[in-house]
């Protein structure tokens, strides 16, 4: 038999620790809430130098692992996370920066991720998330409004859908996505030329999408969601069609 | 005017040589495929420590802002990278294992995904794509085929759907969560007793996906991945609809 051998990879140490810190938690020995010991005894126990064990840890804090720590001392180690916190958001938005991904792709996997969001919240809302939707629609109706102040309304509304869909993920995904367009999205409504009329209208499917959620009615709370983004992005108008449901292109 | 004092909110260096780098490519002044300057140099211009600008970099590699440098010196620093990596699924995958979503969560983030790229392949594949999907449902109809292999095949078939869309967020959303889920994917493969019958039937629901992509035709398109989706996940059977443009639950 002729002699293999494989190319050795080279594993830098601090690399090392962090594989050994989350094949504890994919193991499930170390769970969210669990706090490890302070920097001094885990670097003797990992048998690294403070500076790598912290390149190791600034990695599983950016990877939302673990909670970067705010005391120091033995039982001041880093706490293992129990929720997740903003790390897609500024993985995406760093990505977008990057050209990684266009525009386009976060704006159509936001209308994708809308769509469903609103679907799976007329399956599975619950009385306080229909008031919450209620109270935002009461306030876009009162006279006068401002583009801006109907702007913060606005991305309300869209992020009291997400608890409505008792899906985690998909609400931390619209967030992400809905911050690293943001600035984009301010400038499309301060393009709009007759914002009493767009208000109105927005209000109106604001106000429609709300009693598709309440009624339960899926099809239509696709339907009504469509149109809403595809109206204010005239952008995409040209490729997506206002009702998947009906239309081929 | 009583006097106010803002908190001093503790930066620690290692964050603000992330937020410089990060600044730079918002700014756009930095740019994917530009190389920043050697270790050395950077720690000089920076005027920090090398310990603490190597925390940095470790981070901003995490984050997919730098690709490791594999060379030292003045010439071999690191690289803004220019594509994603597997960050997004390295993320996903560990936030499931510290229950910061539950598999149902990536199961209908899935279900939703798969449902909206089918519905872009179909308004856009091109001819390389679909020849791609023909060759993948001409090899199902192999007879005989076992699960791993058929499951494989079922991989690729779904991965092969992500290019067609034309929007690279949602192929990369789609291929991390689908990484984060696989285990659980072969253990349902693994538990169908009657085999030869699913997988009969999976591969008349590959080509029906395949047809309606074929024909651009958006809402069969939808309907077919949902059914294809949900009667393979038993447990979802309740929640979801077969055909969301007609029921409301």
């Amino acid at each position: 038999m002729a002699l293999e051998l494989e190319p050795i990879v080279k594993v830098r140490t601090y690399e090392e620790v962090v594989h050994r810190i989350q094949d504890e938690i994919l193991s499930g020995r170390l769970r969210g809430g669990d706090r490890l010991p302070g920097e001094r005894r885990l670097s003797e126990m990992l048998g690294v130098s403070r500076p790598t064990l912290r390149e190791a840890l600034r990695v599983l804090e950016t990877l939302e692992i673990l909670e970067p720590s705010v005391r120091s001392g033995p039982d001041g180690g880093p706490l293992v996370r129990a929720k997740p916190g903003e790390a897609l958001y500024h993985l995406l938005r760093t990505q977008l920066a990057l050209h990684h991904y266009s525009m386009r792709d976060l704006v159509e996997t936001r209308y994708s991720l809308e769509v469903a969001a609103v679907a799976w919240a007329a399956r599975r809302a619950q009385p306080e998330h229909i008031e919450r939707l209620e109270g935002i629609v009461a306030r876009m109706r009162e006279p006068g409004l401002d583009r801006e102040t109907y702007n913060e309304l606005d991305t309300s509304f869209h992020a009291s859908i997400a608890p409505a869909t008792g899906n985690a993920l998909i609400g931390q995904l619209m967030f992400s996505i809905r911050g690293a367009i943001k600035d984009e999205m301010l400038d499309t409504f301060e393009r709009v030329a007759d914002w009493d009329e767009t208000r109105d209208r927005l209000t109106a499917e604001h106000s429609a999408i709300l009693d598709a959620i309440k009624g339960g009615d899926v099809a239509r709370g696709e339907q009504v969601v469509r149109t809403h983004l595809i109206d204010f992005e005239p952008r995409w108008r040209a490729e997506a069609p206002t009702d998947g449901s009906t239309v081929s292109s």
